[in-house]
């Protein structure tokens, strides 16, 4: 017992009844610790032509370039956590235009949206999360230094659907992952 | 300690460093319990077109009908978990078409994905979680009796969807939630 009075779970791994797989199953309480994947948002977001990117000031993957995305919080809609990322990493408002793509990254359990969205504004600023934040023409963006594949995916997913009136949501590209 | 000489977590909330709202902290070792939103995958899935439905045999809502869908598991594509949700349920194999909806549930914070599918035959049973499965026309499906908000908005969209050559994913409708 600790000094609240209650006890610390227990956890041991077994398959619940009813259940097809193992889980952290509270000895004590029977209290199923279900661990599902995590949802990350974010958008590739435009100002008269140009693309919002950060520069990671934290790991993983810090000094390298990334679209403004994070994980989505409790109690949050996918469209209000895109915009709150953009506005941590970047200071920037967003207007969400519609999703551009999910991405599924089974290996680290992530599920990817990203929307395709405008600046309000071209007044961006480095949040905490963040050395440095710019907007990129096409032919400048810092390929050799992106972050994560997603990122490439959504870039050049983005570029291909600027030329569709519409087209339903991208994925991992074939020759993703 | 207990008896195989770990402590158990001694969790307390705080909000930790770099981040701006309050976690589950491990005291002893700092572990972060992040808990995130968990993400819901499912489909409107047809038979010579007929919608396949499936009864409940759980709580929540036990006896109402709903489309195949189900919490996505740790290492799986956001695909393949339609595909694992339609056989468990229903004892279907479907064949994914594309994305037809993305459904935002703060309040219990979930994020549902449901696809447009078609079965790749008319062969289905009802799973462990269903008391019976059905492949309904239009006409008759049981509108009185679906289980969730989220049912009867996909099945709503699937068929507005089925006019269209190219559509974004829908999301909530403005009169949902």
């Amino acid at each position: 017992m600790s000094e609240n009075g209650f006890s610390a779970p227990k956890f041991s791994t077994t398959i619940p009844t009813g259940d097809d797989r193992e889980r952290a199953v509270c000895e004590r309480c029977g209290f199923i610790d279900y661990q599902n994947p995590k949802i990350v948002v974010g958008s590739v977001a435009l100002w008269k032509e140009k693309i919002l990117l950060c520069r990671r000031a934290i790991e993983p993957r810090k000094g390298f370039w990334t679209l403004p995305a994070g994980y989505l919080e409790l109690g949050e809609s996918v469209e209000n956590g895109a915009r709150r990322e953009a506005w941590e990493e970047a200071r920037a408002r967003i207007i969400i235009e519609r999703l551009l793509a999910v991405y599924s990254v089974p290996r680290i359990s992530q599920v990817q949206l990203m929307f395709r969205a405008t600046l309000e504004s071209g007044d961006i600023d480095a949040g905490p999360e963040s050395d440095e934040v710019g907007l990129f023409d096409w032919d400048h963006i810092p390929w050799a230094d992106i972050a994560f594949p997603t990122v490439g995916w959504a870039l050049r997913q983005w570029r291909e659907s600027r030329g569709l009136a519409e087209f339903p949501p991208f994925s991992n590209p074939v020759d993703g992952l």
